[in-house]
């Protein structure tokens, strides 16, 4: 065997949520990072093995009890840290982490818009840290890799934007598709609404239903407008994301509560750019964009890709293909795209894609702790 | 206390499936109307109450055993019979029990298209009573009550068809929405895949899982297709069901299987006429449809739908509203309209429209035991 | 059909929970009692709809909105009283109302157990109408069917209680168990805790979960020892409860939480007071005692007895075996006696046990609206 | 970093089940070994990534077809095999693969019943491999290390059996509790039953439901006492386990299916050999034995232990406690102990354990890959 390799350090702020959890799980199989910090504004800071019994044994025992969110000692231990705050608190955290020299994955919406005005108006509170929201650089690795491998500040993406951009770029990219007649319907498990007990997600309500949520509302509506615009139209580029000015603008995108811990998959209606369009010219556009890419399988149309395929991998399983309803008949003339795009919210929505992140800030193999 | 009336005496064919059950627990609490003979084609016929033990002591003794389906013998007992069986075998019952004197309310999918042509393709195999296809009506109560009232035999509507109908219908007709652009994203409890063991089906493959499946091939599409244009176009009319012509073509309809126990909730696309159109004309066309039906409850934006809201009743809830993804930006041209219905596909989606059929076809008031 | 009859108007004090909208539910399907009154101490009161979306348009409408607590005008519409009151409010509020001339069935513990010291030292506050616990009726319907009917006041028993003392009084009264060997293993589901959320019901905590809790230490065990010495041991008697006296104490009751909605399932260990005791004679037991009990099952061994079976009925299902886990060979000498019972928590454990009683104590047929 | 190791290649045989993904998750993880042939007796030999989507992009090319079952080619390429076949068709294979000089961690029962007259009994066919039955180790790794260290075929315990050994061997070692008092009250998820569908196992019959099954009768039961009476009764011998004489039979095993993937947890009600006996003996005794064991948590009495705790671990988390119901007056002699133990079925029950012995067995760290 190797002799023990010493790993790198890293943070968690906030690890008593569940993408804390997740980035704990993760990182504690990690073969080259390893939790150096764990940060909680609480006081008395928690122990992370009261909070989450499954950690006990599993910890290094000076890493079970929380610390203080001190930047300075955040930065004596760690190279790069994990935000799992709320988002005004993880902007009012980060410059401190960042003039400390340590680095930061924000896993908050806090750096993902980058016009502070979209984002006021989807969250509703001011921005207060605009001068890092400039650098920060949006961490959707697979269209973003260079940028993040150089970034000290990352925005992790949100969970439903990962994959829709994943599912709707390439195709927007190859012109095959109307970027401004998307639907998006997508379902989430109940993790992504977080840890905080409310009367919806009580288990009796939660169980065994199924609902809408935030229809044409939803604060993600804005970031997947965002990143197809940046990376499906041309011409292509970091900043050149503002609706309306390049025809594209934000999608429509419905939201869904399904009864289960996690998982999204997303069923994207769109119109084809031409009415011969084939199946295998999506298929093949999306093959084409993800040959090389670890963590995105594009699926054949059967069996269909179901959630249990994802679930607990930081993969994005997706395929596409072309409905005529009424092939054959008179009338209809316009055949449909339907995408299909499926991910575990947990992971490659948030603390997966996170871990990927870090991995190359840290100049280590992308994929390195995500099998 | 009233002094006891007789009831009326009614069948059940194929009582060991889902709808089955869902009759007979239906039919034990209706003032009126009675189980009579329950009729299996296994041999040797089921006890109902070794099939499903929750009905132990709760039949009378005489009801317990199922006999021999023998239409003679099914007509001294039963004014009419409920059809819970497959398609062809529905196809084989049907004649001799009609031509015994029995009423039927069909629930498989024998009756319900009516051209066979169209039948044929969806379901794969020929039709083998095109007789009776052609005096059967289509018992989506709300549209075609009186018809029903004078029928002999009612194709009760298939579970997403109904939701789909009674969210659609009067949009359509009072001119709101394209008709060609409807893409109708829906999710179903496991129930309405039937009792049969099947592997995606599995406790442990189904669970925790959802996926969409039958993208714009499954048989129900053609189903929706033609009750769109059979009341929501003009010239509204029994016979006016051909796709292409009327310009209404079968919707884009995606099933999705959610892991659940029951229940079906529909999530409608649409786009407006003009661009003008508002939540409220919407929701008004909705309310004046419904004004005065029982199992139509039109529901304001807020609270949102949820299955919770319908499961194990006969109702239909629904709403309508306009969405702008980028109001107020430049840009986007067409509004969209998103509609949403759910129904509990064993109630409203099967027996229980069956028992609402039912009544009327025996001239009981339309609602009886169905609370 | 029969003219319509007036019906019996009953009320409900605190509607807004799971026994609340279960009463209802059931009340609506009844035909000899209709909902005269919503009573709840919030301010504003509740529409009750607004609570139940599924109930929109269900009630009539002068009963939607709930009304303040007002024991007069209650008196006015109402008969009788369901009270689902937390435990302190249940004994504020029933002295008024029986003054003011009403019967009352109260869900709460508040009346359940007859020893003031008992109850005090189990819920941890003092009884406050000690009056009026001395002429409370323990409403187990089966064992107290003459006394419920004379009853002014009944203390509807808790859910775990009602399986456990149909399962073991049948076989402690026919001397087969030894009392003191008793060991209750109870599963229930979610809905027993009520409505409001908590942290491990939050639904990613308590779904895919399973967990005991109260070992030994659970409200329920006093009252289950009660039942056990009311009705159990001779000399039988409703005021012979009290613990050791009679060579039986509580036994001891080990309660587990269910990822699901509802049902309870109690699987029972006891050592049998003789060894050749055999399965028929505990079978024989229950079935003497429970012949011409609509709401009791006794079921033989296979299949077995599941949730499934008693969900949304008012109906126990049970059965007893003796097991000898090494017969055939040297060794052991003391078979056990394993006693399975299952029930629907809200069901015959609360509101449809709260209904039958009701019906007795306003003269009716037991099992009116009960199917 | 490490330069990259080579690593040990082991084989699967019979990967399509629940246990055989398991494993290929754990192995895909694992730092030291690798799968290096996959063995299946179907024809043809189907795609792994087919079989579990999920596994797609996640093996190397070469892995992704299945092999038929050929002892020469797997000796070429493995040090080691995990069997997950059935019991009859794991005695068929082994002699083989123990020729080729191939070592065996056995996931099926074949080899986990000392006895063959035992094993004939329990699972109703006879045992086809009496030689190597004789010779194989019983895999319950923390009471069978050094055994393990040596042997070529392990045969790997099973789930239930895991933890109850795991909870009753130091209780009964250290003469806490009576042998022949113990019940074990057992409850599992769905993956245990396998991945073949069947009736009570289709969703919407395992869903929101709980039952017994296999009450005092179930194969794990003699396994259990076979546990017992080797680790847990003077003198503690690897031989010593024939019921009866050492007056431990096999305890009472009841399990019950819960609706859920994955996680057993076991209640355990035994009585205490003393009265005076306390809590902190039991849960010394506890944690003496697992002091230094990485894979069992002795967890305090609060927060109760529950299956989230445990689930996609190879932890059993496991306390004890006394408990009297009625402490405080007469009656009452005897106290009970009260064991809980918890782990997931397919880690610590099954592919984990699995791993944690082919460790042992490869001379590798025993916690390797399984954090």
């Amino acid at each position: 065997m190797a002799e023990r390799v010493s790993k790198v350090g890293v943070g968690i702020v906030g690890p008593t949520g569940y993408t804390g959890l997740e980035l704990i799980e993760l990182i504690m199989r990690h073969p080259a990072i390893e939790i150096a910090y764990l940060a909680s504004a609480r006081t008395p800071a928690p122990a992370i093995d009261e909070e989450f019994p499954r950690l006990k044994g599993r910890l290094p025992r000076e890493r079970v009890g929380c610390e203080a969110i001190d930047s300075g000692r955040i930065a004596e231990r760690c190279k790069l840290v994990f935000l799992c705050l709320p988002h005004e608190a993880a902007m009012e955290q980060t410059p401190g982490l960042l003039a400390a020299g340590v680095k930061v994955v924000d896993l908050s919406a806090a750096y993902r818009l980058r016009e502070a005005e979209t984002y006021e108006s989807a969250y509703g509170h001011a921005h207060t840290d605009v001068e890092n929201l400039a650098g920060a650089v949006y961490g959707l690795t697979e269209f973003a890799r260079e940028r993040v491998r150089g970034a000290r500040l990352v925005a992790n993406p949100g969970c439903y934007p990962t994959a829709a951009a994943i599912a709707l770029v390439p195709l927007l990219r190859a012109g095959l598709i109307r970027a401004n007649s998307i639907v998006i319907n997508a379902a989430s498990g109940v993790s992504g609404a977080g840890r905080s007990p409310k009367a919806n997600l009580h288990f009796p309500e939660a169980n065994e239903n199924y609902s809408p949520y935030g229809i044409g509302t939803h604060r993600h509506q804005p970031e997947i407008g965002q990143s197809l615009r940046r990376w499906g139209i041309p011409p292509f580029g970091e900043d050149l994301i503002a609706p309306g000015i390049e025809g594209c603008d934000d999608p429509l995108f419905v939201p869904h509560l399904l009864p289960i811990e996690r998982g999204i998959l997303e069923t994207i209606y769109a119109l084809p750019v031409s009415d011969g369009l084939k199946t295998s010219q999506l298929q093949e556009a999306l093959c084409e964009a993800y040959r090389d890419e670890p963590f995105v399988v594009v699926r054949d149309g059967d069996p269909t890709i179901t959630l249990r395929d994802v679930q607990r991998t930081n993969r994005v399983h997706v395929n596409a293909r072309i409905v005529c309803p009424r092939a054959g008949r008179a009338g209809r003339e316009e055949p449909r795209v339907v995408v299909i795009a499926a991910e575990d919210n947990l992971v490659k929505g948030a603390s997966g894609q996170a871990v990927q992140n870090a991995n190359l800030m840290l100049g280590l193999e992308e994929s390195l702790g995500l099998v």
